[in-house]
């Protein structure tokens, strides 16, 4: 974690951020967060993020009493404080301290800075593996706290020789990962999902700049049979970018390698602004 | 919550306890807990409830380093130094304070003392009012910390004059309550699920109460319908014991009160030992 955090209402130095134990993440889980990068001091698509982060707390029926324009600043200094240059910022918004272990109260506000942190190079030239897990993600347009199956099947997924999970619903439908959407080339165009998926930031601008590339996009539900019968397929996150995807559940994805087009999107997200 | 904590290794002033911003909880509600009461000084069914801690430490994978023999004596120390009386005491287990944010390390461990609360007694007599939800619990059986769904409910309970959800799945089965199990009355027999539920430790209990007053038992799914047909129906945890429903979406079960059997099971509860 970056050397300065901001809780409630002040900045702190990240060892002496604590919060009580009667908060409502700690006993009951609630609470929403966003996460996004800053490069050269600036943050990246803050506007989306905190868009996606008011959604998150209305969800909740949270009521933070900060401004986006108020966030903004803070985020702004927290940056200043930390030395600008690249990293990434975590935003918490949790139920607050509650007295009945149930009620939430004035919302718990924090604004963590960490390190700039991506997977490693030889992932985005190789791809990565993943594994097709059973799972529906609670309230899934909301960014809630809630990692419990994609933090205990870590294990599983190192047993499997895999690095990140897909979940599949009740209908056999790809919907997303623990913390990235995905995607996948058929027949040259891009096709991800739309309906119960985190809708993701990064997602939103790689469509878009798949459309400016003339990438044809389709946004639908993708079935695991198509996934596995796929030209191509992507992860993408705030952390990620854009990560191919070569094999899940052991298969080969395409040819096992990054594709024509997943190379053509990655170039281009390393310039995307 | 009462003076005296417990965090990690130590009692605390309840005032002091705090734990860090980088614990899993916080970040990604990652823990588990279980809830017991204590009556003149002495826990109630402490054993139950340590066992079921125990499976839903391993259900998240997390190795807490205390045994059961050392969490029992922490337990009657900590009731000591809160002047023993009556209350409740919460044993909360995280994923412990993690540098990546996601992979859990030395767990954190949590014991906090509470008065002693139940719902008003009017509720007793005159029973409560449930509104049927459609949601599954993830990880049923796992006493987790993800209270998502029920906290956010809230104020639509209250819109519809309810004070407790019952949880519907996709099959029309009800499940249990947010914080209760619930069982029904039905042609004299006491009727309650087994599948997908979190096994309560007071459902236990109350069960081997009903076979001691030779009330037949069944364990069985229950739809909505054979809920809303039925003679009486009970909410139960450790901190109601055996409450009354007479009413579930506006509709009275039974005759609107608390019915024999109902009222039979809540009499011989308060003996129960």
């Amino acid at each position: 974690m970056l050397d300065t955090v901001y809780v409630n209402d002040r900045f702190l130095p990240s060892g002496a951020a604590q919060l009580p134990v009667s908060d409502l993440s700690i006993l009951r889980g609630y609470g929403v967060f966003d996460y996004f990068r800053f490069a050269g001091g600036k943050p990246r698509f803050l506007d989306d993020h905190l868009a996606r982060l008011q959604d998150s707390i209305d969800a909740l029926h949270l009521e933070l009493k900060v401004t986006d324009r108020g966030l903004t600043d803070i985020v702004h200094e927290l940056i200043e404080r930390n030395g600008g240059g690249d990293g990434g910022i975590r935003i918490v918004v949790t139920g607050g301290l509650s007295a009945d272990g149930y009620t939430p109260t004035a919302p718990t506000l924090l604004l963590l800075g960490y390190p700039h942190l991506s997977p490693p190079t030889e992932r985005y030239a190789m791809g990565c593996h993943c594994m097709l897990h059973h799972y529906e993600r609670q309230l899934p347009r909301v960014k809630s706290i809630d990692y419990l199956e994609g933090i205990r099947i870590q294990p599983l997924l190192q047993q499997r020789g895999a690095q990140y999970p897909l979940y599949v619903d009740r209908d056999g439908l790809v919907r997303e990962s623990d913390r990235s959407n995905f995607l996948i080339v058929h027949d040259g165009s891009l096709v991800t999902p739309y309906e119960d998926i985190l809708l993701g930031i990064t997602r939103k601008h790689l469509l878009k700049l798949a459309r400016q590339l003339n990438i044809p996009v389709e946004e639908r539900a993708v079935s695991v049979a198509e996934l596995l019968g796929a030209d191509e397929a992507i992860l993408c996150s705030t952390v990620k970018g854009a990560l191919p995807i070569t094999r899940v559940d052991g298969k080969e994805i395409g040819a096992g390698a990054a594709g024509a087009t997943t190379r053509k999107l990655m170039q281009a997200w390393a310039e995307y602004r």
